[in-house]
């Protein structure tokens, strides 16, 4: 490879060419910790999301293998770490769902299918370098579906920490089977789910103070506190064995089976592929934006950069790894990638480590897992996805905007009452349509030269000069079909009334974009305004609007002029000149 | 009525409160002289566009007499003349086309239905102030939308003409059927149809200047011309009745109904109703653009004033008086507008007229239509609708825009392939689509000062000053969702590169609204500029944009400081300061 040209591009499309090359011993002594205190992190979690997306526990296991492998080769950010992550498994479950399926081999299957979907999708967008897609997801849709996310995960677990049979995919479902079941509680799996929630909640806020006055290394305190789950599991399965609890009414993770399967495609069926695919699309587009801003936070503190349209590959080619290694759809999650980049990763090469750390687990931990209680890995994931609920963007929106409030509301309630497709594709639509009828009504100021300078403003909000036969009123929108019409009425309303006026300006500061609707409208204007005598003039038209115009003939029509700037054309037009010492 | 002030509301509701006060001898005049020659154009006009819309001729003069009454009363508009109208009665077939009817009977009810839902409609926008809704049709989409009609009406014309059955919504259908017919044209149906055609077309052309020859009065050149289609009238039915020329092959009129039939209300089908709706709301829409541009060119020439909003009730009242009649869908038409306006109308009375005129000529004349060619009515309608037809706005739009060049294509191939409904909701769709995406890819421009004045501009566009520390970016575009993260990384990538910089200045004179999503962004932007040494100024933050971020605590977190102009920021922050004489 001697083309530096050649080389540069394909390192581009193969990160793995770039931090491969100098890789050194320093790396590899913070990848390899990194790796360890991952993989003991990544167990419990892997278990408990497979169960979450309604799959065997080991198929948890199977997709964080080859998916960090695979992201490790064409991934962007050097510390994401893929795998299965809670909203991304939450809405694998609602998508599992809806195809009734009965037996666990064919919901395993359809799994599989659904993440080389995700994964051909996410894919084919890297290749068209669609990444901009993700812009669509508003803040507060995004804010809005993870937290509903959050609730509905959060109440999904409640059987496994009750020990009642519920299943339900939105809110008032879950909780009215909830509400009718409690008389079936049973207490064994009440006590395990209440002291390992207990237990993981301490963790998180006691321990690292209980560290720290042990003098605990500040570098140790994350990682210890995100092993917290291991602790519980450990503790809660000896406690299932010792207590023979599997019969007294305790749900046990059971027999797992050892090793790995052999890599396979998932089989062709029409039908199937058909009905999962807009929901591929979907756990596609969020998976990739919870892993990309995860990856820019990261990168940001490292000065690195990440490539939203490689990220796509990234996590394409890790979803296709995960579909053929018997696995779920997955993508970068926020927990633990923090603990990566924390315990000192520098490479994707921890991702290695870590796939590693974990195939040795399948081979060698699952007899292991048989007295595992499952009520232990539902108080994880509870645990862990109440930090994803986050009320205060309600409070937050309200205050700033009604728009982006309704956004929020609707995202959530949608998400909570009908489905989690239903909320993140009405609160897109939403979104839009919101921004279209707010630029649909555009602010228009009239504006006066704010004495002593060159400047213009509002004269209702400032002390301003302005003159009798000049109007200036500054159109506050990029001019298009949706709001050309209302500019004109406006325009009409304002000169009709006015016996002086012989000259208006159009400042065109905040207009980035003229249409040819709008055109139109300006063209009418000018005629109009030529019948009562008035000139229309231009002022601070920009480069890319002016070039748009000079493709028409309108300046050639028009009766007044176009100003660079708007104190030159109100100089040139006022008729009461200022004194020449204020000059 | 005593109280001024509701005497104002109730004549806003209903204008004929306002002009019926003040009528007087001069008045009556216009309007009359006006309804006379409008009489006399309307009735060729009236029968050919209710065989256009599928229905029995008569139903064309029923629909021109009640809604006419109806819009008198309620309409804003002074000179507007509404009824049946080229492109409402194609949608008015394309719709019934689809219900699939038998008999003639069913057909005519369904139009009716069409009618009082169209009527509907439009009374509850005008109720709901809807009438923005219009706006989202923009100029490219009613321009390639009228134009495809214009050749889709022309070609389904072609039958008539020719005497072969045809019978097609789309373009390649009626063009395929017209094909294998070619060899069952009917020779005398072929020369009326040729003979009409040709006469009409001089009509238009050479009959103003030889009547300019004739020295007559210039008033009535106009009106003339608009009746030409009146001779070709009598003249084929003259001719029919002579020849014997339905005993030949030729298409006549036949038997038409003397009188009126007895107002009623349509009967409720639910599934008719249903399947009607969607098309009812388009024709509404479709319907109300057309009148509303006529009503505002011709209000504009007299310095008159339209209240979109009360021409919804307008217009929904003469739909409504149109179904009951036992009518179609109607607006107001152009041609028939500008006669009515030239011949001297000057109140909505004028309207009134010639529903009077229309109504004798329904108990009186029908017996003569008996002969009357279907070709010579093809041949109105044909040289009408031609009329329509604007290809140049291929050629004006590729010159101006891309995207508004491709609106106007979707919808006219849509419009021809696959029907009028297709078409426009296409064009709408595409043109926001198109409208959202530039706004998502924000134009950003460096900017520096322009020598001897206050005013920035573009440094590659201009001759201007910058300093090193000091960057302003002008943000041509309002922030949200969809473009805060490129603004983000258009941000980093620039500033990264640049070690000697300690100030960048955001120019906000464009940003006409900031979402929750791009105050986001903004404090990110703000964080990581901090963590560089750089510090985050605004510059010309206008008043919406302003209120907006007071109500977040960004202001508070910011590293710099907002300024009144951008002039003010440049002389605060650069480092070179100007030389005293220059300042």
């Amino acid at each position: 490879m001697s083309n530096p040209n050649l080389e540069r591009r394909l390192s581009r499309f193969l990160p793995v060419l770039d931090w491969g090359r100098g890789y050194g011993r320093a790396d590899l002594m913070g990848d390899g910790i990194a790796a360890i205190v991952v993989t003991i992190m990544l167990i419990p979690q892997s278990l408990a999301y497979a169960l979450l997306a309604g799959v065997p526990a080991e198929v948890g296991l199977y997709a964080s293998i080859a998916p960090l492998i695979a992201y490790a080769v064409f991934g962007s950010s050097r510390t994401l770490s893929v795998g299965p992550v809670a909203i991304v498994s939450l809405m694998t479950a609602a998508a599992l769902a809806e195809l009734n399926l009965q037996s666990a081999t064919a919901i395993v299957a359809a799994a599989g299918v659904l993440a080389l979907l995700s994964g051909l999708i996410l894919l084919a967008m890297g290749a068209l370098r669609l990444g901009f897609v993700a812009n669509f997801l508003s803040h507060p849709v995004i804010s809005g579906f993870i937290t509903a996310s959050g609730l509905l995960i959060a109440t999904s677990q409640l059987k496994h920490l009750l020990g009642v049979p519920v299943s339900g995919h939105t809110l008032p479902d879950t909780i009215g089977q909830l509400a009718r079941s409690l008389g079936q509680i049973n207490l064994p799996t009440l006590i395990i789910g209440v002291f390992a929630t207990v237990f993981l909640v301490w963790v998180r806020s006691g321990l690292a103070r209980v560290l720290k006055t042990l003098r605990t290394p500040v570098g140790l305190i994350g990682p210890l506190v995100k092993a917290g789950p291991v602790f519980a599991v450990v503790a809660t399965t000896w406690a299932a064995w010792q207590f023979d609890l599997g019969n007294h009414g305790v749900s046990l993770v059971g027999e797992v089976p050892s090793g790995l399967p052999s890599p396979e495609m998932p089989a062709f069926d029409p039908d199937v592929w058909l009905a999962l695919m807009g929901s591929a699309a979907l756990i596609s587009l969020i998976g990739f934006v919870e892993s990309v801003s995860v990856a820019q936070t990261l990168a940001a503190k490292r000065r690195q950069r990440i490539e939203p349209n490689q990220e796509l590959v990234g996590l394409g080619a890790a979803n296709v790894a995960s579909a053929v290694a018997g696995g779920i759809p997955v993508t970068g999650g926020f927990s633990r990638s923090v603990v990566n980049f924390e315990a000192g990763a520098r490479t994707p090469a921890a991702g290695v480590f870590t796939a590693i750390g974990i195939a040795l687990a399948a081979l060698f931990l699952t007899p292991y897992l048989f007295f595992l209680p499952k009520a232990t890995l539902a108080a994880t994931i509870v645990v862990a996805v109440l930090t994803l609920v986050d009320l205060k963007i309600l409070q937050r929106s309200w205050r700033y905007s009604r728009a982006d409030f309704s956004a929020v509301v609707l995202t959530m309630l949608l998400t909570l009452l009908v489905g989690v497709e239903a909320g993140v594709a009405s609160g897109v639509v939403l979104s839009l349509l919101l921004h279209i009828y707010k630029t649909s009504r555009p602010h228009i100021a009239e504006v006066g030269l704010v004495p002593g300078s060159e400047h213009f403003r509002n004269i209702l909000r400032h002390d301003v000069e302005t003159d009798p036969q000049v109007l200036t009123l500054r159109i506050d929108e990029s001019l298009y079909f949706a709001n050309a019409r209302m500019m004109e009425d406006h325009i009409y309303a304002r000169v009709s009334a006015d016996r002086e006026l012989r000259h208006l300006i159009l400042m065109f500061s905040a207009v980035n974009e003229l249409d040819i609707s709008a055109l139109e409208s300006l063209e009418t204007i000018n005629d109009r305004l030529k019948a009562m005598g008035i000139a229309l003039h231009l002022s601070e038209v920009k480069g890319p609007v002016m070039d748009r115009l000079q493709r028409s003939s309108f300046l050639e029509h028009m009766t007044g002029k176009v100003f660079l700037s708007q104190y030159a054309a109100f100089q040139a037009l006022r008729r009461i000149q200022p004194e020449p010492a204020a000059a």
